[in-house]
């Protein structure tokens, strides 16, 4: 069996994204990884790090082995400033741009099968003068997709979003019909193609307290979510809902659940977040290509000092792994 | 050392909160209990459950002994129509505000030290022509007080909420900064006076995903929540936030605190509900005296039947029991 190919992108050179490639670069992966990124930069960080690495230079259209520890395949990028760790410089601001341009692009061309992606800083990004708003925006604008979700997963439990980095008073605006129905029909086919099941059972949160109690805390549900859900399950999903957020997540309901699809950040993340405790991986559906990222940021303050936990990105990469597989390999 | 006398309403005589108390009433308790019931309902439920129970009729001013298991004291409030368990009936819908009433003024005279309330089911005492919004809403009315804090609690979390039951595109607006101060005035006064605590530490979630991210997902953190908390801190609070709720359930952050403010429902319900799993007690805070619930409904469909679980219920008890020792007996 032929094994799928990875792209890692350190992001923020400055933070803690070029240590967690050399720390999981230690162990074995059922995978190539190719890494976007500034050579030297990993090889300074790996000698603060005191890990052994050797790096060899990607070229494209070479058949990759399998990934073997202590060894990276490099897609050279340069940063335009010499990298000290933890401090931001609005020079490499277009360096990390870069490195997610050349994965994308690859991704998008079939080069390779998924993308890993490490924490970037948006602030920097921005101040460098290139307007970005996310990893997620990129990605989407990049391959032309107008709704992508953002799907957190941790043992046991997957949230989907149908809105995600808004402000509070806009959500009950946002939560719309067509977007309800984008949302879950991503989500049902990515289910099924980038994970293999063959009938996800879905569950779906009201926007409401006790999911509107019948209209008395908010009609949301009786005139978007449950005539969305009607009409989708016309269709074949295996829909349920819509369930009060703060009886959904018990172990009965969630036992033979694919997923649960929350209406906004704070309805369904906290719990994801409190159950995973720092294992938890952010992957994005509906991209034309499997996409998976730490769900952590750039921990500045604890770039170099070795003393940073890998759990998120290891599950990243085995995510994006498993899913590869599910998608193109069996 | 005296003891603490608890009363108890059962609540909708077709559900279970009958069974609970008779339930309930076969194990020890470091308290006096009273119940606002029915006599005969209790009687018919007991033999229906088939347990031993013993009832004595109570008699205002009389000393209680301990509670002893196997016997109530019951202060008895007729019901209009028999009780069918299961079957909601609108002419007991008075019985249940009656009951309500006469434990709510047992505590508003110092007769009683707290109230355990059981579930009511609002939609038929409506029915019966009462204008009833909930327990809460009731209590406070009658006790004269504008605001009042839900809390709930499970073993090593305890969460208050800034706004309850309302529609999710009513919350930005609700979250003023006058509500913000009553409700954590009244949170670190309760914390103090019916805890026990000397200097509770309270933890404030934003409103917003990221607890806004400097603004860029939204200003009540700057405009309000941030301005209160200074403010509150001056009196000598011991308040920290706002945090993102997505972060902010992890024990690191938790274990040395009193309580968490989430400013809306399916913010702090979610993960409290997950955590304590059938083991969490609603407590009412702001009221001249102690009042806990359980944290679910009617459960008609298992009114009688023997199956019901009886978790919530005694961590009402213990909780009330816990208060009003720290409050008036320590």
């Amino acid at each position: 069996m032929s094994i799928p190919t990875l792209v890692f992108t350190p992001g923020e050179p400055a933070g803690i994204g070029p240590d967690l490639i050399i720390k999981i670069a230690q162990q074995p992966w059922s995978a190539a990884v190719v890494v976007c990124a500034d050579k030297n930069l990993l090889k300074q960080r790996a000698e603060q790090l005191n890990l052994p690495i050797t790096l060899h230079r990607y070229r494209k259209g070479e058949e990759l082995p399998q990934h073997e520890p202590g060894h990276l395949w490099v897609e050279h990028i340069p940063v335009c400033e010499d990298v000290i760790p933890g401090e931001l410089c609005t020079a490499n601001g277009h360096y990390v741009v870069d490195c997610l341009k050349r994965a994308s692009d690859g991704n998008l061309s079939g080069e390779f099968d998924a993308i890993v992606t490490g924490p970037v800083h948006k602030g920097v990004i921005n101040q460098a003068g290139v307007a970005f708003s996310g990893h997620t925006e990129f990605l989407a604008h990049e391959a032309n997709c107008n709704d992508v979700v953002m799907m957190l997963a941790t043992e046991g439990l997957r949230v989907a979003l149908v809105t995600t980095h808004i402000p509070l008073a806009y959500v009950a605006k946002a939560v719309t019909a067509e977007r309800l129905t984008n949302i879950i029909t991503i989500l049902h086919n990515d289910l099924t193609k980038k994970f293999g099941e063959s009938s996800p059972k879905i569950l779906v949160c009201g926007l409401n307290p006790h999911a509107g109690e019948s209209g008395h805390l908010g009609r949301e549900e009786i005139d978007i979510i449950i005539p969305v859900l009607e009409q989708l399950k016309k269709q074949g999903m295996n829909l349920h809902g819509p369930y009060p957020a703060d009886t959904i997540f018990q172990p009965k309901y969630l036992e033979d659940a694919s997923a649960v699809v929350a209406m906004y950040h704070d309805q369904g993340l906290p719990v994801l977040k409190y159950k995973g405790f720092g294992q938890a991986v952010n992957i994005t559906l509906g991209l034309p290509y499997i996409r998976t990222s730490v769900d952590h940021g750039t921990a500045l303050e604890l770039a170099g000092s070795g003393k940073i936990s890998d759990g998120s990105c290891r599950l990243a990469m085995q995510t994006a792994i498993d899913m590869a597989r599910a998608a193109y390999y069996e």
